[in-house]
């Protein structure tokens, strides 16, 4: 079993569909992976920062998850990141109500002497000045360093972001913001000009559409897990990263053949997201669950 | 090797792309669903019709491929229906410039007593009038008869076309095609929904994202071949529908598990179509190339 650490916002969002709100619920890059992350054999610890308001009954759930949370510091008189957000009928069109930095604002990730051996790093969306100095502070050994980030980041902190880049193993992103980061035209062009930029791999996610892996010379492609019924997209991408994460915690050996197998566990992963508002599915998942999904999948897809 | 009895448009089509323009060359449905199937083990047969304005040399190439054009009128005074259409930046969005039915406006189609005994029947994109009476002609022993249809006539002659979905077994269309005419608003929603009106099984195309068979209670999806440079979608949709035919006129007994074959046999071909202008690909294609890129959709897709 391997130790992954998780640097990611611990949040509150609240989140509008054309059917539904949600209230004031938990939310946060990095709660999404941990989530997602503790479906896997894995010891996991969350980096991130929250504000006195933060209910102490959030972290005691993701402690129950079996995630380590002594990495996320309380600001007693700070508030906690919020977000709030809305979906329109089209699920991959939304705009921002309101962010509100609050404590992630003074952000200065620490990573403890007994995480700075973690095997597997995942860099959750964040500015990439944190996510740097979270590199920083890692040992040099053997590590595989994923890489979460957006377009937000690339219109304005391109440069940190650039450099970010240079240093981590696995980039995810998705369709549009691969075209973005790259200037190119086609995901295949993109693919290659990304991988021209450091990572040994990049993984391009299409929503609905799936997901594509890329490494020099290899290519892997999978379908989204067919939902019938989407709730809230909100996290997909971060549900995504935590199961890519987790099941490359469980291998020996990350491979290419290893990798294809995190790309359809993150796959499955998102699904479930999905199908509920916030954190609600994700929190209430069990291992069984999630296998049974991975084999309705291969049926899905196998030939 | 069964016999495939192929309806559809033989044309002149003149295609403008954001970067080329292709001059008046060959096209249609049933052009490009014959030569498609022509790369399986299927006697095919067209049935269609052109005017005196229709080169011959266009006529020797099907037969050369094994596809009989026999039953391909001949209006001697008439022109052969034209299409001219410019695609945009993104593929997915093309406008008619000029259609010109010609000698189509009175195809009456007749099917010669060789063919009434056809085991697969492509009914090609044409109008619903035209499909029926096909259906009309043929020997009511076991078929499988495979419809493609479009947005157009679910606009145009909603009536007559229900009419031939109710008498068909499979039905292949587009994502949106298959929302508009279900009425829904999921895709799984309209897949279950056609089924009511009569087919046994639905083929959803969603372009370069791949496509999904549904079957009451089964379901399978393939991401798309991935293409690296498109040079023109024309005749994508057919060329699927072709290879899909051809591969299920090889098999013994179509089941769902050959039918899950034929939709990877058709998304490889069509991803062949659109790395040419019109049937530039498509008419030097050979049974090896296919092979291969058939091994190599397995290794990008199994995990």
């Amino acid at each position: 079993m391997k130790k992954t650490l998780i640097v990611g916002t611990v949040a509150y969002d609240e989140i509008e569909t054309p059917t539904e709100s949600s209230g004031k619920i938990l939310g946060g890059a990095g709660t999404y992976i941990g989530l997602s992350a503790s479906l896997f054999d894995t010891q996991s610890s969350i980096i991130s920062i929250v504000g006195g308001d933060f209910e102490k009954e959030n972290l005691e759930m993701l402690n129950s998850k079996g995630i380590n949370t002594d990495s996320i510091e309380i600001v007693p008189k700070g508030k906690t990141f919020y977000w709030k957000g809305k979906y329109h009928k089209d699920w991959n069109k939304r705009d921002t109500l309101s962010t509100q930095l609050n404590v992630l604002a003074d952000f200065n990730p620490i990573v403890k002497d007994e995480n700075k051996n973690a095997e597997i790093i995942v860099l959750g969306n964040l500015h990439p000045l944190v996510q740097n100095t979270v590199l920083d502070q890692l040992d040099t050994n053997k590590k595989c360093v994923i890489l979460d980030t957006m377009n937000f980041w690339m219109d304005n902190a391109l440069d940190e972001l650039m450099k970010v880049i240079g240093r981590v193993d696995i980039i995810i992103i998705n369709d549009e913001e691969a075209l973005q980061l790259s200037g190119k035209n086609t995901l295949f062009a993109a693919a290659k000009e990304i991988l021209s930029f450091g990572p040994s791999q990049i993984v391009i996610k299409k929503g609905e559409h799936g997901a594509m892996l890329f490494e020099d010379g290899e290519f892997f492609t999978v379908p989204a897990f067919p939902v019938e019924k989407v709730k809230d997209p909100t996290g997909a991408g971060d549900s995504f990263a935590g199961g890519f994460a987790g099941y490359l915690s469980q291998i020996d050996e990350i491979d290419f053949e290893g990798m294809k197998l995190a790309v359809v566990n993150g796959t499955v992963m998102a699904s479930f997201c999905v199908e509920g508002f916030g954190t609600a599915v994700m929190k209430n998942l069990d291992k069984e669950t999630v296998d049974n999904r991975l084999k309705e999948f291969k049926k899905y897809t196998r030939y």
